[in-house]
């Protein structure tokens, strides 16, 4: 009926090599075309079987793109702005290192809510979380050194980081719980490692790091950054900071850690993944923090990126502290928590996010994955996130999808597996 | 009364470097702080002069800053889809290529305009005609390259070339008509170089190539190309395509060579240069340009920049063919043209954009414009455009402005060198 996706395993050592050899255009680009994306290939996988069967019926776990709407108070805040300002003002070029208002909406909410001491000066505004993590490593790496990610980790991270000419090493998961394997980060960081980049709530697993968990991160980088006489950056990408369920408390990375670059995006809190807004937040008790933030400004020249759309910068200054209403991630996750539990999956309750993040039921989540296809249920295996035997799920969906999903779940379980 | 700008004569030298040491951040970015830019520099003291004696009496000619508003059919598009579409369909995320409609009305409008043959997967969305530059320039050179480019040429050219790891060639000006140095140019085109970079009509002469100019340069791309065994790309720089005066004509530069990269701004035309939003455009007739386009959305992800605002592209498709009322540029352009002449400045009449390009009265023109700033007159030496001796108007304000500003044109003129 349908002809299942091929899953490249390989896929991460996609984004790397700088010095090949080209003939008339840039081979390293070049050679990235062919490795297309697990996730996308199985999202195309999904609109082309929803063309079939109608969309309703295919559960589509695969992407992670927010299913709730933008606060009203956005749209309304943008059809004011274009009612009554000034269109060169609101279209003009913003400064170079982004809108003052949106600037200084930033710092006061970051203060309010985590205690800290931004001024406008200590904001750099990207396009996404995506800009900001490019923006930070480039202003504090170089072509060679090392930058440590935790599996599972968002695939993305591979570009960011090789982008820059560094090299990104991965530190094994903890599956038990999926905090830190402290272990094996103390290992690898080495006096070559400049930089730790952190996702806390986590994609892929929804897990968010305890404040025992960061204040051990932040104990560990400080003692070696004295060993090793420069000062370790912590990158941390935080667009899941606002999608957390009851009871749980995400700690403020940069609380703990004065050398934190905080990445953010309102792609999720407020809904507008298409509108590529978000920021690096530079902690000023790091004397570097507003030299920092400059630099962002020249990297910027290089890339051709400067600031994210001048009249989105000034709609989110307006609706800073908003969200959208998230409640139906925590529904959804309980419904799939409970029955995946119930089903007999080893899986961890996330904290946040919209994802989960099971064990497959075979060792090959491929295979797992692949079967589960032919039941309408698109999961993502977890080798792409180097974290193989495991699968995600993306619950930004409809709760009547979700519930409905249950049954083919059951059924794929039952027939493939005898459970 | 005021304290002029020091202005630096070596900017040039600022962005390039790949391989200096470093301590704990990347120091050839840090580097770059302390280069800040001529035209900024003047701009900031046209602000702080404008705070003493009211900034509608300070002639400023630095910034290059739409001074007409948007189209009213843009706001209203905005308007309406912010009040009728779905808001996940509005703010989504876009296609890691771009939105498909955007795309479609790019290619449809240019075919219709220039004869061309694009298809939307010729088409990809940037941020600006500098995001655009960028993906190209990393598409079609690796480091070691070189890109030519024309004196005088817009500063940032610098941080975009050198931002791939290529180096920037500059072929001497023409200053007798402002088109091309073809001599200096066939000399300095050796098998190194990978892209020539143009830009017409041009900041900072406000000179649109003739035919002539475009065919002869097409020409010899034509001939090296069989040469080297390699096609020589042409980067075309368009942001000013849509200003043009009376009778002039702008030759589209890939209707004469099909190795053409054509970088495109709605920045001027539109009047919504803080909205982030162009494209490059890849010839049909070029059997790689697809893969081109495919490759840079393999280079945003690297640099983190992706798509330009969503509802921005959305919004642009609308009103694809539609112009600011641009007519303030000519009527300004043809009475400083006017007066200029008249006041025996050595000068070439442009043919669109809001620039225009005199001789200084003396020859370091750094000198002529520190003296011109006594008389509240804000000019830009030319130093930095790679043609010293010269200086830039951007007549992109008021033209009762412009008026008033000749009195002081005039004083200058006479108290500083007696004309």
């Amino acid at each position: 009926m349908f002809c299942a996706p091929t899953f490249h395993n390989k896929e991460q050592s996609a984004a790397g090599g700088r010095e090949k050899g080209y003939i008339m255009i840039n081979e390293t680009y070049k050679e990235m075309l062919g490795k297309k994306s697990v996730i996308r290939q199985l999202s195309e996988f999904a609109t082309a079987r929803g063309k079939e069967i109608g969309y309703e019926n295919v559960y589509d776990y695969s992407l992670g793109n927010p299913s709730v709407p933008v606060p009203e108070e956005f749209t309304k805040a943008m059809i004011e702005m274009l009612e009554q300002d000034s269109p060169m003002a609101l279209h003009g070029y913003s400064p170079s290192l982004g809108n003052p208002e949106f600037k200084q909406a930033v710092a006061d909410s970051l203060n309010r809510r985590f205690g800290m001491n931004y001024k406008a000066s200590h904001i750099f505004p990207t396009s996404g979380a995506a800009g900001a993590i490019a923006h930070a490593l480039r202003a504090i790496t170089k072509p060679g050194d090392e930058v440590i990610v935790f599996a599972p980790f968002f695939p993305e991270y591979i570009p960011y980081v090789t982008g820059t000419g560094a090299e990104i090493v991965v530190v094994p998961a903890d599956t038990k719980a999926f905090q830190i394997n402290f272990d094996k980060f103390e290992e690898l960081l080495t006096d070559k490692v400049k930089a730790v980049l952190i996702n806390s709530p986590n994609n892929p697993t929804g897990i968010v790091y305890s404040e025992e968990t960061v204040k051990r991160l932040a104990d560990i980088l400080r003692k070696k950054s004295q060993e090793f006489g420069y000062n370790i950056y912590l990158v941390s990408d935080e667009p899941y900071r606002e999608i957390l369920f009851a009871g749980v408390e995400c700690p403020y990375p940069s609380k703990y850690y004065d050398y934190t670059l905080s990445c953010y995006s309102f792609s999720k809190s407020l809904s507008l993944p298409g509108e590529r807004i978000g920021y690096v937040a530079a902690n000023p008790a790091d004397p570097d923090s507003e030299t920092i933030v400059n630099m962002c400004g020249q990297i910027s020249r290089g890339t051709g990126h400067n600031c994210p759309a001048s009249i989105i910068q000034q709609a989110c200054a307006k609706v800073i502290d908003m969200t959208s209403d998230l409640s139906v991630y925590e529904t959804n996750m309980n419904i799939l928590y409970k029955e995946l539990t119930a089903l007999g999956f080893e899986v961890v309750k996330p904290g946040g996010t919209f994802y989960i993040f099971p064990k497959a039921l075979e060792e090959d989540s491929i295979a797992f994955c692949n079967k589960a296809l032919k039941y309408d249920l698109v999961l993502v295996p977890a080798d792409s996130f180097a974290c193989p035997g495991y699968f995600r799920m993306a619950y930004c969906i409809d709760t009547d999808k979700v519930e409905r999903s249950i049954a083919a779940l059951k059924r794929f379980v039952k027939e493939e597996y005898g459970r």
